[in-house]
């Protein structure tokens, strides 16, 4: 048995802003992802999104303001709650619902297949 | 808005293997703990228990071998399963889950708290 070194799931992502599952407990996923540039703004109606920050800066902006994560922090955004991650660096980060969310009804923005060009200005 | 910052809520405990509820999403619970020597052999019956290592070092033994975690690993004990997590310096880590876990029936030995005496040798 061998526990799960989250950075290096995390460097093997090929794809910006999607999600892989790394382990599953009490109904919700634990899934690695990094992001560059920023999704489109969204919600999630069904499930509150919680973002861990493994390494780089992330912003989450918020109808309300924005949250800073450093790598470390940890932020909740609440289901219903709209929201835009933004990272001027590459971010790798933990996620933690009962479903996978990168998917374009979850913000992913349609440039962030692998050799699907660059992030927009957007 | 601020996020939370895992290390220096977990500077704070004064308890070891006590857990201090962070936040809440779907239904589980971020909570921060320290641990030095080892708890009881315990298992919960009622939930999955995520560890995630944020410093020191973590062994958590199952009957079936030890599982090691440095800082960034992360570790899901299904529930019913008995472990031990010993450590040999201070770790603090992340626990997730529905319930708080930190009690005499979660493995939580009687010298833990603050100013009752060491860790056992047992």
């Amino acid at each position: 048995m061998t526990a799960i070194d989250l950075a290096r799931e995390a460097a093997e992502l090929t794809e910006f802003w999607s999600q892989r599952v790394l382990a599953e407990a009490n109904g919700n996923l634990f899934k690695v992802a990094k992001g560059i540039g920023s999704t489109n703004w969204h919600r999630h109606d069904d499930q509150d999104e919680t973002f861990l920050l493994l390494s780089g800066r992330l912003r989450i902006r918020l109808r309300t303001g924005d949250v800073e994560l450093r790598p470390g922090d940890l932020y909740v955004v609440p289901r219903g709650t709209q929201h835009c991650p933004v990272a001027d660096e590459e971010a790798r980060f933990l996620l933690i619902g009962p479903a996978i969310t990168s998917t374009a009804a979850g913000g992913k923005p349609s440039w962030s297949a692998e050799g699907g060009g660059g992030p927009s200005s957007t």
